[in-house]
């Protein structure tokens, strides 16, 4: 498919490099900005430029966060004894919305992917390590994504903190709440068996 | 879903203005600009914004152009006696992939939608007026969504040119090429059998 014009293609190639977006789709955001008032899409465009300029990460966690401290670890009722380590912002906010963690969080920025070239030093591990030597943490959670990298990157991360006397736990596998046992798959059901818990224990989660 | 940077917030909120953009595929574009090399997002809101700014169109047919006349209608073997009537540049391209059209083009840049509050007025249809009051066109081809505004403008332009000598036509509406009669909607099938051709004429497409 090729367009009347080289600045509306030049737009149309940088939609498509966002992640699950075609060219057909591209165009269509596309020629929306030209749709929009005026102001809106010029606005659309400043503030892609401001955010990649300007936005800031905090010291601590490396959570997103317009000022040196992100609200989480700002918060002073947050307890600093647990860390959840997650990959992005996104995990970050899912487990928030579950109103069911007051600990804070390191935010990794990726997970160990060799396929794609992304190693340990490519993810903030280092800044953990030092948050850890610092002594106040008495668990870390690895709430990382349920997948080959996922692992990889929470056993990677169990090794290198075998030497500090710390708590480690992972998210629980199992099956989904409200799903039916028959259609859930065999990898998960079978993970939901070896960690079974006490059934009050298991309750008191309502 | 809180987010914890006004930054951030404002872009995803940017990104959710497009077409079939929700929340959360918005965060998920907005968080790949932030993986991006920074070079590569800055000229992607550099892009935004020049589009916008500078992108032209043809005086003629009101297609997407550099110059001020589009290469459709700029080029010499295309067919000035026939236009072919479109909603947008999207419809443009999806006859000019055809490869079975060798006549011009006239983009409305939209569909008669009270309900939108969109009218005549705000389309390309007093300059549709002038070109065939030149005279050398000899066919309009009405090429409009088949939906309930497509046909009330395809309606609205068939009173409107009346008074001209010109041949108006409609694009063909029935069974889709490799469908089966049975999955095809009734009112389709009923067009079909309304509209339908001479054998031999119907082979000759082929």
């Amino acid at each position: 498919m090729e367009l009347p014009s080289k600045l509306l293609e030049k737009t149309v190639s940088y939609f498509e490099s966002l992640p699950g977006v075609g060219r057909r789709t591209a165009l269509r955001y596309t020629l929306q900005l030209l749709k929009m008032q005026k102001e809106d899409a010029l606005n659309f465009g400043a503030s892609v430029i401001k955010l990649v300029e300007e936005l800031g990460f905090c010291s601590i966690c490396h959570n997103v966060s317009d000022g040196d401290i992100c609200q989480i670890c700002a918060h002073p009722k947050r307890d600093t004894e647990t860390i959840c380590v997650v990959e992005d912002l996104r995990d970050l906010l899912a487990i928030e919305s579950t109103s069911q963690y007051y600990g804070v969080y390191h935010v990794l920025g990726g997970v160990i992917s060799p396929l794609d070239g992304i190693g340990p030093k490519d993810l903030h591990f280092e800044s953990l390590v030092s948050r850890l030597a610092e002594g106040t943490c008495k668990e870390v959670i690895f709430a990382l994504p349920s997948t080959m990298e996922g692992d990889t990157t929470s056993f990677y991360m169990f090794k290198r903190l075998k030497d500090f006397n710390i708590k480690t736990t992972s998210l629980a596998r199992g099956v989904a709440v409200g799903n039916e046992l028959q259609y859930t798959d065999e990898l998960t059901l079978g993970r939901s068996i070896q960690g079974r818990l006490p059934y009050d224990n298991a309750m008191r989660t309502f």
